[in-house]
């Protein structure tokens, strides 16, 4: 059932006790949203616990309050309300099962399942964590120092730190607040931006190997399975191969397991969620992805011929 | 002399020629702070005229109005007023010689040297572009399309994309205006991290020759002339050996003809400004940089003794 941010507000001041979740593999969205509303309920005096069923990375350990994330184990959690953040009721992993309480959902994604008991989407908002930030407001709970730097982090990852289309006058305003109320860009910047020594040399491997061609509109990093079981991550790799200012389509294609490639596309003025359909994926017209299952080689010339056709 | 945001304000009203200039290898905020109050100025009936003295960079190429500026040539400019952006009086060029009239020196850089005839400075400013964000509403002249990208571009440029430590509300907020009155984060964040193939591949390249010493704590890209001549450019290497999680120094020194190397420190706790201070160079605690009349094996090995001692 769709409800109004008032009325979600509502059944947070109703409840005392509230688990808090968002989706597995978390992004700073998830995280920062999750933590966020941990500190300003915590505020209002409730009991909360957050439960996030997978691994934290490693980079968010500057997030405040990033320890009391745990995972479910194997007993019930007795809540009077589960808030799922940043996700449909599909990818929060266990917390369902281990949590039976109403579920209040709260998200901006457009893709949501509205599964949920309560469900409050804007889909006009770059983050979870926005609205999060909205909520306070519901709440009359003024953010601290530690709720302003974990929405700020939300807001900041969603939209490719304020340079996704995705970037609102009401982001940068709402980012405004959060860095009067604490939140500093610079810390959050250079926390989100390291990387370990190896990470940087296999990105600058991986990035000597970006081919070009279609007259430079296509490029693309093609990582065979041997390269690809040394690398640690591939965050990021796209972007090295989207910024050549001659490319139209830029692919990132991994074989994640030999005989089997993963690939994601970023366009500029093609379509290229129609080349990814075509291959069993999908996306949106300037990113989207699939798999093929086909070695490095055989998957690139498919892949290629379809690219080529398109641009 | 100093004077206020309103006087320099009439000083644009009583001008009816006026030429804009900024200084010489202009970056995002010179040139977005130029075109900006050129555009403002032209919604005023002004006869405007942008010189800058030195070559305007290709990736600048998308802002509204850039085809305007003109490069001093031998003849006198007749004007009303001078106006000088982002920029004492020292790093202008040939326009001063060129353009006989009162000058008004709008900044935001502390070191300003105060010899204009009249000066505003806000050293509080991330921007000289957030500076002229204020003159339009002095000037009650709403911000265009074409204005307000360039506004967003000077305030974007000089805080690395609002990541940095001088971004603030005040920032945020001029930013949300500029987004509502028509600048486009991710057009003007595509524009600026074009890169050639060439230059992805050669920032790859040098990548993969980072070395670190001290623990991890000190890590330097070192870069050869010979490697050195075959580059287009240096810019952001840095940045790819700043991120590294252990670092806190990150070096990179060019031999930039033989025998000589400008070395760039960048730093996370360490005062880089007294080691660079040490080889007759400046700076900031955390950004510094000097010059060493040595071949590179032998500057690298001065530098790190003494960056060894600092951290
Ligand atoms: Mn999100
Ligand atoms: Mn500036």
């Amino acid at each position: 059932m769709r409800i109004s941010l008032q009325e979600a507000a509502d059944k947070l001041r109703e409840a005392g006790r509230i688990v808090v979740t968002a989706h597995v593999n978390p992004d700073g969205d998830a995280l920062g949203s999750s933590l966020a509303l941990y500190h300003l309920l915590q505020k209002l005096g409730k009991t909360v616990q957050v439960l996030i069923d997978d691994d934290i990375p490693d980079a968010f350990g500057f997030l405040p309050g990033i320890e009391v994330i745990a995972k479910p184990d194997e007993e019930k959690y007795q809540a009077d309300l589960l808030v799922l953040l940043d996700v449909s009721m599909d990818r929060v992993g266990r917390v369902i099962e281990r949590c039976p309480a109403p579920i209040l959902n709260i998200d901006h994604h457009i893709t949501n399942d509205e599964k949920a008991d309560y469900l409050y989407l804007d889909a006009d908002r770059a983050a979870t964590a926005e609205i999060v930030y909205q909520l306070a407001g519901a709440l009359q709970v003024v953010p601290d120092k530690a709720a302003a730097t974990c929405i700020y982090t939300g807001m900041s990852t969603d939209t490719g730190n304020f340079r996704y289309s995705n970037t609102t006058p009401f982001t940068m305003r709402a980012a405004a607040d959060m860095i009067e109320a604490g939140a500093e860009p610079h810390v959050v910047s250079e926390a989100l931006e390291k990387r370990s020594f190896k990470e940087v040399q296999d990105r600058a491997r991986a990035m000597q190997t970006i081919e070009v061609c279609a007259d430079g509109k296509i490029a693309g990093l093609y990582i065979g399975n041997d390269l690809y079981e040394t690398l640690d991550t591939t965050e990021g790799f796209i972007d090295g191969v989207r910024i050549i200012d001659t490319v139209r389509v830029a692919i990132l294609m991994k074989e994640v397991e030999p005989g089997k490639c993963r690939v994601s596309m970023r366009s500029k003025g093609v379509d290229v969620s129609s080349i990814a359909a075509s291959f069993g994926g999908g996306g949106h017209i300037r990113a989207a992805g699939c798999t093929i299952e086909e070695p490095l080689a055989a998957a690139k010339a498919k892949l290629l011929a379809a690219v080529e056709k398109a641009v």
